[in-house]
């Protein structure tokens, strides 16, 4: 369970306690503050705190004085003008703080991203909980043969039930050694007082990489699009792409109308090189262009056939 | 003249327009927001937006679920713990965004600080205003005789007079070439309907470094403070340091207990290398210890002594 | 002149203490190590220092144990896969460092880019040189009335020589000025021993925008591909354009295939949205899209015809 | 073993191939080159490359044409002057590459370092080794009882005995469930053909926190001596201080001066708050100062008479 009783009860706490502010105010993002988005079997996002709007991107690209007094549809104008020519720094301009629970190995994924703030739950400190991630039974996938970072066909009977099961059990089991060399049970109590029990921060590392960790997760609104340009992709690996899935609700809550110039111009846009661009031009010229004669290697032609949507 | 009628007027309606939020609020801080706190002769700082508060660096700290119930005197604590240790990913947690109008001598040293958001100004796309910093008589320092980069006496009579005639003239006449080169007067009008005017990009080329700049910057509350520590402090530059103390009033404002903490910890504080620190316990077990068997440099021991308030 | 004779011979004494070394190193490129490259009337960049080549890149790719052994031309193949997916981390992992010698005012510019490191003259310390930049002829372009960031056609007779004479006037006068207050000639020397002289980051205020001033600047070649590819862009102002230019020749020099590459897939390279995708699929497909039933605005409309080298 | 036969050999082989450079070159550093450090039992560092030495910091500092032609002794004088006062950019100017194999729960906390570019092998593309990091005995630390982030006594007996069986055992056997979910043996053979195996990305998932991985890892010297202040300390986790320590050999061949000023100004040093000050005045003028009327509160008042080495 993602949440416990307690924390949705601290969570409705938090939702009863509205004041007046001065401050850029969004109230759609205001609806899904602090509460949780599930992600994966166990694991949530949460938004925590903003700062900035829309309208925000527009002021800092007039560098006009106030927040300003022009209509909605300028506005919008401006927003895609921004987004399709790549001018980055006005939506450095709003912030966003997520709270998320995630497990340790999309963490890994995740924190390369080094233009974020973030602040970790600590196992040298404290002891994690025994949660793991278990894959959804649709979500076992075969390795792919034709891509060495995919995946292809979802295993299928003893395979795939023979791999939940050593998930389970290792996840079990090293969970059970943890704290064997703690010497600490689900309370919290000594298990044995004639030993001392290993330090937290040795004892973690028997953990496997699916145990869920949790942090708090603050970028601006420029690097938070860059995030999800890369891990809302298809070619991100599922179990990252479902967070930026929960991310990409909260962004359109919080500045729809950079959200939808972010999905018009950047999911699903492509880049076409300038030789690319010659073969297109050509062939809307009507002349027959093979590889041959395209000025691209082989792949570079099959990716450019392929977001044409043409047979290579 | 910082702030003109008409600013004045939207700064007060957006004073106005108080709406509910469920996200954490300042109201010392809201009592300033949007107001111009005047700086220089015509510059101000403006806080535009921010996010968090002190309860937010404690939350980071303990990674804790929901925004907590201890009590204040242990936050205050945890606070100047994390101060006193430089534990400062958590106070990455806040972030604030001010519109600040500033000479632009001054935004070349400021814009030296690499982590914040900076939205300019343009004078590519748009014209300066004739607006200069000429310094009050009591800032027309001397250069210092005994420090490259620092300031001596003030200059009197007939030397002072001429200075601020050098400033004042040079700054009125190259504006003025600066109008004519780009053939636009003071309304916006054509001076002479048979010249093209020069390029906004390479008229500007012509004003001098006093000429003032607006910018909005946005930066969390870690390299704010970290922003302070080296331009409140009074090496600094006399016409950076006035901006960094109207900032100091923001900071107290917003979050208290982290504001406390600084200024006990890291402004008026000293650094005591192990050298230093080995000769400061000598001194203290009654030794009397020379700079000839201190086994400092001649420049380290009297840097020492100094900040020890003692003779070198 | 760009360098004087004394630097001259500086460069000529680093260029003959040739050591051994067993790092990655680029023949072509310590052919141009320490030489200046003129760049607008008294400006140049100077390469001083690198670190890494192509294979380099290749082996951060690979992560591979040791420098590699596979044949060029797999390296060039896959330095284009980086290049044409955007996979950008493997290109950090070579380092440049340039020496500047360029105008105030693109200085300006150019420290928008908040990825490098840099250390800049001090004009609080030191005294700046005469040294103004003042555009050739063919440069001094009139204001563009079609877009407010741009150039129109060259200035012509009376106006161009006005133009010419006020900035040269100017820049006399105003250093002038400045040497005044500072109460120092052109040798060091105390113009007048009864005053006292304005203190140099006092006296500094009084300089224009084109006075040169000098740097180092160093970042790693992800990050230059960046800037070169917003600054070598024809729509970059001239005058930090023909720096970018410059620093393209040591780019191709350093890392040829990453050159190559970069040409191919960014430069000239253009960006189409799922929505013009679509347009260029229909019109591929012999379909008569019209601005109407193409779902673009009529502003995306015509930035696709043209780079698709069209009638809107 | 850290380097494998063929390793070495490749190793040998890059050292052998001297090429002139016009660059600054250290032969103290490029003694070390490519060799590899061994750090824990399966672990090493290797410098892979480097830019600068310590006359590139003092000619930033000094913004110099050249290389300059001061004396050492100067020189030493210089960035003495600019440890003490955290001057900080000059030191951005050199840079470099280390090639480190580390467990990954070392690699979590080592990547939070943002400042840093990063390539890491890929346990979605490939299959890791079977290689894990198991404590030397005198490393299997208890849980500290006055620090809930440090360790105490060394295990002893048979609860020693058992924590290095629990690592072994579950490395071992959640290895080789790793390589049933895969499909593949030791060789890359396939086990089963009638089984597809799960994919890379997924089935890393199963391995504990103590398996090596490997990266590449490049940074400026500023952000190295940060890195080395915070890993390279009594604080730290021994098993991320053991790096930082061979890192630290690697900054004495490299920087000598540089590294010199780092230990004697910023490793052991201490710093005094404005208040903590103010006690050492008093003490060093004879007052008989305690902790009631010294300001501060407790937990300061100690760790104040810690670093001067008194009884609290």
């Amino acid at each position: 369970m993602p949440v416990s009783e307690a924390q949705q009860q601290e969570i409705e706490q938090l939702r009863d306690a509205s004041v007046p502010t001065l401050r850029a105010t969004v109230p759609a993002l205001e609806d899904m503050l602090y509460r949780a988005l599930p992600v994966l079997d166990q694991g949530f996002i949460r938004v925590i705190d903003y700062m900035g709007d829309d309208a925000a991107v527009v002021q800092a690209a007039r560098v006009s004085y106030g927040r300003g007094t022009r209509m909605v549809s300028e506005d919008r104008g401006l927003l895609r003008y921004l987004m399709r020519h790549r001018h980055t720094t006005p939506f450095e301009m709003c912030e966003i703080k997520f709270h998320v629970k995630l497990p340790v190995f999309v963490a890994r994924q995740w924190i390369r991203h080094r233009t974020a703030s973030v602040n970790e739950y600590s196992a040298r400190y404290s002891i994690l909980n025994r949660e793991f991630y278990i894959p959804a039974p649709d979500q076992l996938s075969a390795q792919s043969q034709d891509n060495r970072q995919g995946r292809g066909a979802v295993l299928q009977g003893d395979e795939a039930i023979r791999v939940l099961d050593i998930l389970r059990e290792d996840a079990a089991r090293n969970y059970a050694d943890y704290q064997e060399m703690l010497n600490e049970d689900d309370e919290g109590n000594v298990i044995d007082p004639n030993r001392q029990g290993l330090a937290r921060e040795l004892a973690r590392m028997n953990l496997p990489l699916n145990i869920y960790t949790e942090w708090y997760w603050k970028c601006n609104l420029h690097n938070l699009l860059h995030f999800l340009s890369l891990r809302a992709d298809p070619h991100a690996q599922y179990e990252i792409r479902v967070y930026a899935e929960a991310m990409m609700q909260a962004l359109r809550a919080w500045v729809p109308l950079t959200a939808e110039a972010f999905e018009d111009y950047r999911m699903g846009s492509v880049h076409l090189s300038a030789a690319g661009l010659d073969v297109v031009k050509r062939l809307l010229a009507g002349e027959d262009v093979t590889v041959k004669d395209s000025g691209l290697a082989p792949r570079e032609w099959r990716e450019l056939m392929a977001s044409l949507g043409r047979a290579g």
